[in-house]
C-alpha cells in the first residue's frame, strides 16, 4: 500500500489534520500516512517548496505527497497533480512545486477537473484526499485531470549573477528550527561560478571568507575546552540540502540567540558573494 | 484492528504522548494510533470539544477516541466511556463530549469503575489506555463501568436569541491556527432564525453584512492584481465545520496579523447578529 | 517488525523529521515509527535525557530509540549504540543516556565505527537510520561498533545531600508543558533520606511542608465551588515519573501563569529540602 505524506500550514492544534487522516483511513484502511510538516507559516509558498523538496526524495518511489498550502480553488488558483521522479504530488498550482521542477523535469502534470462531482468547503479534505486515494489505488493522472505543460513559478527562486561573473546576489529563502539562515545559493551553482577563486560572503553587517564542511569544524579541538569560544559564533556551511547556510554554532533561538536574531537577517534579505578577479 | 485517536493538552515536547503510544503498542501490537491534537490549551474544555467534534466523524466507525484533558480522577471529575454514532470516546466527565452530544444522541454512556484494580499516577496512561485497549479488542462498555444517563454540560455552548427573534447573541468558542475567529453560531441555526431577512453582524468595532461561501470570494478577480487590496481584509464565512467564522483573507498571526489580533477579539467575546424587522 | 522511536531537537516545521521517516520506510517498508518528541530545546541534553527516560520503558522490548540531539560527529562527540533493559538506543555519546544508565546497567554499549563507509552531511539521516535499520533487521551491535565500557555523564543529574543528612540540595532539570517544575529529587531518594521526619521544601521565595499524592488533592471538595481558591495555587507532588515536582493547580502558561513564571523558577535553579533534626 502506498505511503501518503502531508505538508500543510494547518498547525499543530486545529482539527484539520486529524480530519484528513480520518478521511484517508476511511477510504484506505491500510494506508500509511506520514507527516512532513504542519507548521509551514500560513500561506508561505517558498517555505513549503523548500520543505517538500528536501523531504520527498527520501521516500520510496510511488509515494504520494499531498501539500495543503493556500489551496482554496479560485480562478487564479487551480488544483494540480504531478508525477516527477517516480513520486506523485497533489496541491494547488501556486508555485510550491517550482523548486522541485527546477531540478528535475516532471513526467506529467494534470489540472484536476473533478470538482463538479464534489461538494466542498474544505479543499484538502474533499478534493486532495479523493485524488490521493485514487492514485494510491493505482489510478492514473489522466482520469482526474487534463494534461498541462507547465506550472506557476515562484520568484526569488534563483540567485542573480553579474555579467562579469564576479558577484552572486542571493536571498534568504528559509530560516530553520535553529534560527539558521538558508539562502537560495546551491553548492553546485556556487562552485561553477567560483572556479577556484577566493571569495567573501556578505550578509547585512557580517562577512565570511570560509565555507566549512560541518558545523563543528569551527571548533579548535586542540585547545582545552575552557579556552574555546565556539558556541555562539557565526559560520557558513553548505547544509545537508546543499544550500549555502549561515549558522550560529549551537544556536538556540530561546537562549543564546540564532543567526537570524543575532545577525539581524530575515526571509527575503540579500546575501552577496564577491569573487576575487 | 481498531484505530485509536489521541486529543490532549500534553503539548508537543513532553514524554507523555510517547509514553501513551508505547503503552498501546505493548498492549496491541497491531493498533493504529492517530494524533488529532496535543496542543489544546491546558485545561481548555471548549477548545477540546470543538476539535474532537470536527475530527471524529471522518474516521471509520468503530474508532476509539481518547481525550486527555483535565482527566485526574476526583469526586467532581469522574471518568466516562461513551458510544455515539458508532464511535467510542474515553475521557473525563468534564463537558468535553457535550458539544457532540448536542447534535447526536449517545447510544450508551458508562462511568468507568475499574480504578480499584489500577495503581495510577498518570490517568491517561493507566486508566484510559486500559479502557481503550479493552474496547479495541472488542470488549463491551458494560464490563468497565456502570451505565449513566447524561454527561456534564459546558456553558456558552449555544447562542442566545431574543424573544422577538431579531437578535442572536453568540460567543467566540475557538481561535484557529490562522487566528480566525469561530463563533458558536451554526449555519443551520442562523438560517432558521434568519428566514431570508437582511442582517448585520457585530463583533467589537467591526460590522459585516455579507457571509461569503469561501474565503477567496472576497477577491474581485476581474481587477488586475496590483489594484486589489484583498489580503488582510476581514470577512465572514460559514467554515467547513458550519460555524460562523470571522476571518482575515490570507492572515498570518506572525506577520500581517489575524482576525483575533486585528479586530481585538478573544475567546468568550460576544458576536451579535441583528436581523431586519 | 520492530518499532523505532524518534526523539530530536529538529522542531515541528523543518523537513528533517520527514526526511528521516522517508529513509526508514525506504529501508524497512513495514517498520513502525513513533515520534516521542521533536521539540527538545536545541542542544539541550538534560531535557532529552528526561524525556527519553520517561517514555522508553512503555514500549515493547526490542524497540529501537533513535535520539537526534547534538549528534554531529567530531573528536569529542562520538556515536554510540546501547542495549539496556531489552531496548536499543542510538545517539551521540553526549550524556543523553546517563540518566537511564544511572538506574539500570546497560547490557552492552558500542562506539559506532561504520562512518568510513558513509558519506554524510546529516548525521541522523545517514548514520543513525542505517544503524537503527540494521538493528531492526535483527543485526547485532558488534557489527556496527566496538564495545566500550561507559558513557559520558551529565552534571546536575543527582541532588546533593549534606553530611548530617538533614538537607537535600536539588536542582530543576525540566519544565513541562504546563510550566510545572521538575527537580532531580526522586521519590525513592527522598524517602530514604527522610526516614519519616518532617520537612520543608524551599524554592526561591516559596516554602512547602506537604507533598500531595495527586494535583487535585489540594482541593477541599467539602466546600462549595464558589468558596474555593484552588486554581492557581502552588503545590508539591511526586509526579508520574516519581520526581519531586512543584506545580500550579490547573496552570496555563498562556493565561493564569505557571509554576515557572509565577514562582520565578528556571532550569538549573536550586530546590532545597530541610529535614527536622
Amino acid at each position: 500500500m502506498a505511503i501518503i505524506t502531508l505538508t500543510t500550514d494547518f498547525g499543530e492544534k486545529d482539527h484539520f489534520v486529524g480530519a484528513i487522516k480520518g478521511a484517508f483511513y476511511t477510504e484506505l484502511p491500510e494506508v500509511r500516512i506520514v507527516d512532513i510538516s504542519h507548521s509551514v507559516s500560513p500561506f508561505n509558498i517558498p517555505e513549503a517548496a523548500y520543505i517538500i523538496q528536501n523531504a520527498y526524495s527520501n521516500f520510496p518511489k510511488g509515494t504520494i505527497h499531498l501539500i495543503g498550502i493556500d489551496s482554496e480553488l479560485n480562478p487564479e488558483n487551480k488544483h494540480i497533480a504531478m508525477k516527477l521522479d517516480g513520486h506523485y504530488f497533489v496541491c494547488a498550482n501556486n508555485g510550491i512545486l517550482s523548486m522541485i521542477c527546477a531540478e528535475i523535469s516532471p513526467e506529467k502534470i494534470v489540472e484536476i477537473n473533478i470538482h463538479d462531482k464534489i461538494v466542498t468547503s474544505f479543499t484538502v479534505l474533499d478534493v486532495f484526499v479523493k485524488v490521493a486515494a485514487h492514485l494510491a489505488r493505482g489510478g492514473t493522472l489522466e482520469v482526474i485531470g487534463k494534461t498541462i505543460d507547465g506550472i506557476k513559478p515562484i520568484s526569488n527562486l534563483h540567485p542573480f549573477i553579474n555579467e562579469e561573473q564576479t558577484q552572486i546576489i542571493g536571498s534568504i529563502i528559509y530560516i530553520d528550527n535553529y534560527g539558521n539562515i538558508i539562502t537560495n545559493i546551491k553548492k553546485s551553482f556556487f562552485e561553477k561560478t567560483q572556479r577556484g577563486r577566493k571569495f567573501e560572503i556578505f550578509a547585512r553587517n557580517s562577512k565570511f571568507k570560509t565555507i566549512y564542511k560541518k558545523y563543528s569544524d569551527i571548533v579548535d579541538f586542540s585547545k582545552p575546552k575552557e579556552e574555546r569560544q565556539d558556541e555562539g559564533r557565526a559560520l557558513v556551511v553548505f547544509n545537508s540540502a546543499n544550500y549555502l547556510e549561515i549558522a550560529i554554532y549551537k544556536s538556540n533561538t530561546g537562549t543564546v540567540g540564532s543567526a537570524s536574531t543575532l545577525l539581524g537577517l530575515q526571509l527575503m534579505d540579500t546575501v552577496t558573494v564577491n569573487f576575487e578577479n
